[in-house]
């Protein structure tokens, strides 16, 4: 059992939109992204899921409204809400969600990874 | 949905030891906890905890060893294991556990809280 440097942590990878597994707790993974870009338009039938912005700044896109997020700052979204992470630059993310989530949702496109790695 | 920005959370309270509810994550709950000096010894016997730390330092004693945490830094204390939470300064922690986790574990004393505020 030893302690996490989330920024450490960071620095071991490059890849966009490729969450790294950091932790098990419970029945969830906590998972480290860099976004950059805009991903996919997708939701998670079973699983809300916690965005936790590091470094950076990230948009989120719901279908009725947008949120903006910023160092420090958290958003959950529940289970079934559609969404859209866009990242007009580089943002960094802890993503905390059920071992069971699929980083793509109910879609399968060029951006869903079914294995992912462990730093 | 809205988002939480956690410092201007942590300014709605001053009480130490006494964790609220900031998120609902699944069968989780997101939590915000100001600590200063020594907890209890206590584990939880079916809950792995995560604390993260957001501004200050936090030691977690185990009983074979220390854990000394910085902000950036979060360490996930499996089920099962007795710790002691001990900060000689003040410091703010974010907490992740399931909703049935009581915050002195399997002991009950001055420290336990049964009922927890929403911020």
């Amino acid at each position: 059992m030893d302690k996490v440097n989330v920024a450490e942590k960071f620095t071991r990878f490059n890849e966009y939109w490729s969450p790294k597994i950091v932790g098990d707790l419970n029945d969830s993974h906590i998972k480290l992204a860099k976004m950059k870009g805009e991903f996919s338009w997708h939701k998670h039938d079973n699983e809300d899921e916690l965005f936790l912005i590091i470094k950076g700044k990230l948009l989120i896109k719901l279908r009725d409204k947008d949120i903006h997020l910023n160092p420090g700052e958290f958003v959950i979204i529940p289970k079934g809400v559609e969404h859209l992470p866009v990242a007009l630059e580089e943002v960094h993310v802890m993503l905390i969600e059920p071992k069971s989530t699929l980083n793509t949702g109910d879609v399968s496109n060029e951006f869903t990874k079914s294995e992912l790695d462990r730093i």
